[in-house]
């Protein structure tokens, strides 16, 4: 089969690559829609020492599995747990020590005609959700994440550093839960985007930086920590989703003077997602820049690594 | 009166400071017993940029105020918030954006035959707490802060990093609410106040390093934080204590991958720490090295400021 690839030097596109081995409580699913992903740029530049066949976010078709699930549209959790140890008995799989995950670690990824995932890690599709929008579930679950650890953010003034592609999802889950949202970012087209939401937004060179109840640091940059903490008001809340992978030299008196709390945010819930999908209240299609074939993946990976590119999608 | 001041440049006895002025709603106190905090040694070295009478830490008999409390024993909050701003009216007066800290913000301090706090950050202590007791009163609400901020801790599988004056306090405070605490340090006659309390103890060197639920860090060093974060499970807690002024090259990316939630902690309530006094279930007074008359402070000072001291007090 065709399988975008990353060799530890470059992504190639390889044509003759085996159809993935399906252990016993997988499925194979037809891989229809994918979509780049930041992580996927960072693991083509080193990160997290990862080989083989790239991609975590995608949307399918079940062509094997068990028989209720044949045939159908299906997402996919990314993480792939053990299921027995102290974490997945807490049921934070996300979390399991001994876990795989798609594209990222030890298990072969999305961008290909075919991938393998645990059957307990499938969610059917809602109808009426087209594949355009389904391929965003897993980045939109990281979004929801943030409501599983705020339960209530209604009425919270919120800020959101950073208008990329998670930036934006986190704009609209966030508006849609009441939260008073401004998003700070530096490209008048995606916070067009977020304004024709009704989300309020301002460049980064006009922001007034009041303190806020609620800060979100969704820049991807090292910089971002010590503008969101000076952001957050006394015993405020700062949610962390950019993954920097150097040391960032932080003063981090603030954050006890100030009394703040930090949340680490990574991973989140499918089932919201696809119902925000699935009900209309989130639709991210505008993020979508350009559809590549699987086929152009090399060049789709070069759109999506150009900065400012929103979301850049493969079809098999 | 007899007044230790920070000229800027070092520590000084005052012999004819005058008494302070005394405005309305405030109350003067003649100070029995003060404690030497860390915080204070650090203003000596420049943080803060504070000159004035030093110390926040202390314990003295109500002179004049509201006739119900004059002659009565009596603490006091170190911040003088403003009463009428967004913050006050959160009740959130020690984080009041136009507050005096006492001894460490445009405010004398406690280092005096005579200090003004206003009457309602007075706090009467309750009969039977020796006042070599109620001098940790402060610091010792420092320590339940966490559990303000934390409600929860019972059964919490707890490390607590750095067994120095406010660790100790901690220690006691979160065994007290009945976490199961581990308390990490680097002085055997620290660690054996904390065993004599029945809390478990062990060297720096010989901790085996388990990630738990909830994570402490007192260790007032730049070092904690990653040993801290490297310490905290998954969706663990990890509570910031320590101030360091410089900037901290920390690495973020793990907060974010194991979605540890940070809790930057600071000055707590009077009220459980006047209770936990009183009830004896927290007795601070093995932590007591010495105490020096007010006439002594410089050498107080310098007790105090020499490596693994534990608390120095001053009298009156």
């Amino acid at each position: 089969m065709k399988a975008l690839c990353f060799d530890g030097e470059s992504v190639v596109l390889e044509t003759d690559r085996d159809v993935p081995h399906v252990p016993e409580d997988f499925a194979l699913v037809r891989m229809t829609h994918a979509g780049i992903c930041n992580t996927d740029l960072e693991i083509t530049r080193g990160y997290m020492g990862f080989t083989g066949v790239l991609g975590h976010e995608f949307v399918g078709v079940i062509e094997s599995g068990p028989a209720h699930l044949t045939g159908k549209r299906a997402v996919a959790e990314i993480n792939f747990a053990c299921g027995v140890c102290a974490m997945c008995e807490r049921r934070l799989g996300r979390h399991c020590p001994n876990r795989t995950v798609m594209g990222i670690l030890g298990q072969d990824g999305a961008f290909a005609e075919r991938v393998a995932v645990p059957v307990r890690n499938l969610h059917v599709v809602p109808d009426g959700v087209p594949d355009r929008s389904a391929v965003f579930t897993e980045p939109l679950a990281a979004a929801f994440e943030i409501l599983e650890q705020i339960p209530n953010v209604e009425n919270l003034e919120t800020v959101l550093l950073g208008d990329g592609k998670l930036g934006l999802l986190i704009a609209m889950v966030l508006h849609r839960a009441g939260a008073k949202v401004l998003l700070v970012g530096k490209h008048p087209a995606h916070l067009d985007i977020a304004g024709a939401c009704g989300i309020a937004t301002t460049h980064l060179d006009a922001w007034d930086r009041t303190p806020r109840d609620l800060v979100v640091d969704a820049t991807g940059s090292a910089t971002g920590f010590a503008m969101a903490v000076a952001a957050t008001r006394p015993r405020g809340t700062f949610v962390l989703k950019s993954t920097v992978a150097d040391d960032t030299p932080a003063s981090l008196a603030p954050l006890v003077i100030n009394e703040v709390t930090v949340v680490g945010s990574r991973c989140g819930p499918f089932g919201p997602a696809l119902a925000a999908l699935a009900d209309g209240t989130v639709d991210p299609r505008d993020m979508i820049v350009e559809d590549f074939a699987l086929d152009e993946g090399v060049a789709a990976f070069e759109k999506a690594g150009t900065r400012g590119t929103l979301k850049v999608l493969l079809r098999a």
